[in-house]
């Protein structure tokens, strides 16, 4: 019998942790050898997270533990928190893949702008590789620390990447993000309040989201010059899923169907990201509970302008999905092995 | 005592006629002298909406009875329905406001272009006026046909009209906008199915929704020029409510203090356009439930693009509680008579 | 010109005092002199709840002001500390309406038992009364401190009164009731966190909840002997309203017409409580909003069991509303004064 | 390599049947050969739900082409439609498993009276067994046709059985049941409309309900007598999942702790049936998703009264996933065969 690979979360019951803890239980090359948290060591998960009763029992432990059983390291903590955890992996030999913001950014400079936080081992940067799988799958060999993309960053690149690489675009590029709340994280506060948020809907961090930066590093980097965006995140009343409506015009007068064309060519060996036919329009109720990343567009002909609407499920795809994606590719796994979540229909 | 003004209702069972009668029968200076509907004709209002019971009870008659019974006629029907209505009306020397789309468009070509019908009798046209108050109220002397605006344009044009008054914009403008479910109407569908629509989030009709012209026809006359605009509108689990996001470029680097200025101008007569202090975001919480439309300015600097919030309820400001305004101007009422609703905290 | 009443809110930034504060604003014959609350202390309640914005703005003062500037005091506060605001007011000649629980109970050792808390000064709590208007409405006069009654107690008791008071009953009586997310208050909890709530339904301290002293202490009143209930209280994920499925055994078998008759004579002079026409169900969409009770019969003929559904807006009749409507009765204004609120269609 | 069983589902596109769909995607000795849809034939499953896409491609056929493609049919049809789809099944040597109601009363008398149908092949009926696995598993061998049994007596049989089986009640059982909105199908209709089931809830089919009989057949079995029921279902404005409250009056003055034993021990061999500890409380949130019932036993001491709080996915362990259960044990399959899903946390 082939032995399993040994991974480990620190962070395992903020929301990333604990859905990156369900979908490690059915991935079948790895076991899920320990779990970390600050707010609940000592405790049993099962006593946060009864959804795991007679499923999965493990008692929370410190994240020293869980580096020391762990082959692969999934680090999802507050911004500046992986930084250490990532220097110990690396000390002793395993990897590490990073739910949080420490090693997106390859610019220090736009670190200490978004995060008010500093590099404090520059090298441990240099040697990690940010990547959504579809973009960056092959930057993957040899590292040892991954930065996992944010959730906005995921459904807005993977909409707009083929445009920025067939340079079809022109001028500005706005992005309209719509997020449900768990992407608020599990943290109190009376904007998550029950009775605050149901029924509520508003824009916030107006152009001044931190997923910003991370949006236009990686656009730059297609484009191969530096793209800026307007970018504005709001809340939506429900529990999962981020739809990104974007906004950009073309060069030239494009056809519809020409653009459809270079997108399923772009995302030809891509099995999670669906080009939806001309017509349809991506949803956030196709892609929930899945890996998906639904992209349809749209054309405003007088304007010459095209739409693109993106869908993922931001605990997934734009999160815990991703991360074991990362891992299978990093590991020489089939990319979607763990992730064959068929998205129910309601 | 002072006579009240007899005023009916066509169409008293779809969403905008049943938030219409409730609102009316809280103004002190109308009595609901009949009420109308196709679909529930000879039942009483009251086993259709049983939040009227032991309120207000009348069975549901025919057009022709509320016509000759009611001084000021609301109509609140598909397109094409209300310009025989209308015809009726004047000939009886009735005064209507149409809540429908049938007096919105001065163009003819635009009507048939978007919504695949003729008028019929262009003098009615003629003789209409089409309002949003804070607009266009010194149009609506000597007129006896009202064309009540739609709820997107409502919140959009509120939403910009200073901006295109003052020449501050260069450029595009984009409309992301996102409505609750009333806004759809009463009537059935699976896309409003409830299992279907809950916990989803999606644009429709990219570019292509009705209220396109209706927008463009209003924001071209205030800024003096032709106006295209890219609109694109979401459907929001939640009943009531509409949040438009405003994509404009600035002409010349202005300060958001600047625009903010010319907003609280503009508006300062304006009891129901509510211009939030610089920092706070416009939400439909604030505003559900009453007749105020909210409007935040949020500035992209990098871009120079001035980003705009405006939320109303779709069914008061942006249909029943306008409607009830347009007629208070045109009646000499108060403006506000009857639209006095402090939103609800929750 | 008619002097209007000083009124002053005590915790005016929990869901019931803000609550209060809407309604009172409403009221033709009251003004809102003063609010306090301790964690907003300076602030203005705008910046707590803009809702209000360009409608009401004061600044949340300390208590003592609130009592000094007012003629009826209406406190909100956590249990224990109303009975200070009492004795307070009681020296000051001013009226107090509490809304919290230090003047429900009459014998101190349910307090005490159910509370954990002592009655300090006695005499205060029998100079007291506790008021569900339709069934208590006599004893207020010459009384100074009203206990206003919980949200559960109130959809229950008036659901089942004329069961009692005409001693159809017989055995057991199981309360099973359900309320929105409101009724937890607007301190956060993981329970009322967005994502956890959402989606979600259950039953909470099952057998254990607070009100069961002040059900059983109305119902042992009205039929004249101690009587015992089991009630079980669950949380939907809605923000207000309460259903409280009520089971009774009936003593002989009464024809459901027969019991439907008994509710309408009982509530005859009620204008607030609506008894719904034999084959209609209570649902808490037409009572929201509003201060009515909704009470529906129904029969389980096989079983000889009276089911009865009783549905209120937690935070009008459960609360603020129901505190005016004994604010009315107490100075002698018409029972709706400010209560005239029509529930919305949605 | 082993070979796959052909299985086909007849009635695709209801939410039981799309749900039973994606389930036997994923269940690895099984190929879904055929599907069937009467208001979809010739369409594919993915243009009616898009969450399919890339993923499973079928046109939807007629009922006879499933049978003649498949070893085992499930059926998920309106009342009355699934007899003759099972004398067919018989005449070919299929199995068939029925997702509505035609094989669930063994008493014809029950079927007449609340379905207002007939059995018009009895024999059929004799050949047929009705099937809450963890009740009746013993029961299955040798059959051909499986009634599987509805949402809300799975939640409430297995909430209840220990109970009866080891006689420890006294007297009447009150069942109060509360059910997410795909409980009531996907067919359109006023009261599932988004606006009108949002933010509302109330009882429906008062002690009315078609579910009653089989809940008393299932009941009475068990209990070796006649068990009558009072049960009332309610409408949670959520997509999935049922809490059924069940209130029993106990014999004798038995400890919940003993209880609790006695039920632990009654489901020991059971995977799918999850008793809490003594002090959690069943919800919806943790088994969604999932074919786990959770079962939590509370008292009210003073009156000895169980409440049993009893959770599960109405389309899981309430359809599909009971449905496949079923099968498994049917085909000697492990009972948990495609049915190892964890519920997610959110």
């Amino acid at each position: 019998m082939e032995e399993k690979v040994n991974v480990g979360i620190i962070g395992a019951t903020g929301y990333a942790g604990v859905e990156l803890l369900r979908l490690l239980l059915s991935h079948s090359k790895v076991k899920v050898a320990a779990i970390s948290s600050k707010s609940y060591e000592g405790e049993n998960i099962q006593d946060i997270y009864p959804n795991f009763r007679e499923i999965f029992s493990s008692l929370l432990c410190d994240n020293d533990t869980v580096i020391d059983s762990s082959d692969i390291v999934f680090s999802s903590l507050p911004s500046g928190f992986s930084e250490p955890i990532a220097s110990q992996c690396v000390d002793k030999g395993k990897k590490l893949i990073d739910l949080g913001a420490d090693f997106r950014l390859k610019d220090e400079k736009d670190y200490k702008n978004w995060y008010n936080l500093e590099y404090n081992d520059k090298e441990l940067h240099d040697d990690s590789v940010y990547s959504i799988p579809e973009l960056h799958k092959d930057l993957l060999t040899g590292k040892s620390i991954i930065g996992n993309p944010g959730c906005y960053p995921t459904s807005i690149c993977l909409g707009i990447a083929p445009i920025l690489k067939n340079k079809l675009f022109d001028g500005d590029i706005i992005i309209d993000s719509k997020s449900g709340v768990t992407g608020a994280g599990r943290g109190l506060s009376i904007t998550t309040h029950f009775p605050e948020c149901n029924s509520n809907f508003s824009a916030y961090k107006i152009a001044q989201h931190r997923h910003t930066p991370e949006i236009e590093q990686t656009l730059s980097n297609i484009a191969g010059k530096k793209i800026n965006v307007t970018f504005v995140p709001h809340l939506i009343p429900i529990n999962r899923g981020i739809l990104s409506t974007i906004y950009v015009k073309l060069k030239k007068c494009s056809g519809l169907l020409d653009v459809y064309k270079i997108y399923v060519d772009f995302y030809s060996d891509c099995k999670f990201v669906r080009v939806l036919p001309v017509g349809s329009s991506a949803s956030i109720k196709n892609v929930k509970y899945s890996n998906y990343c639904d992209v349809s567009l749209h054309l405003d002909k007088i304007n010459n302008r095209l739409i693109i609407c993106s869908a993922i499920d931001n605990t997934v795809k734009g999160a815990a999905g991703q991360a074991i994606q990362n891992m299978n590719l990093m590991l020489g796994f089939d990319e979607d092995e763990g992730l064959n979540l068929i998205p129910p229909a309601f």
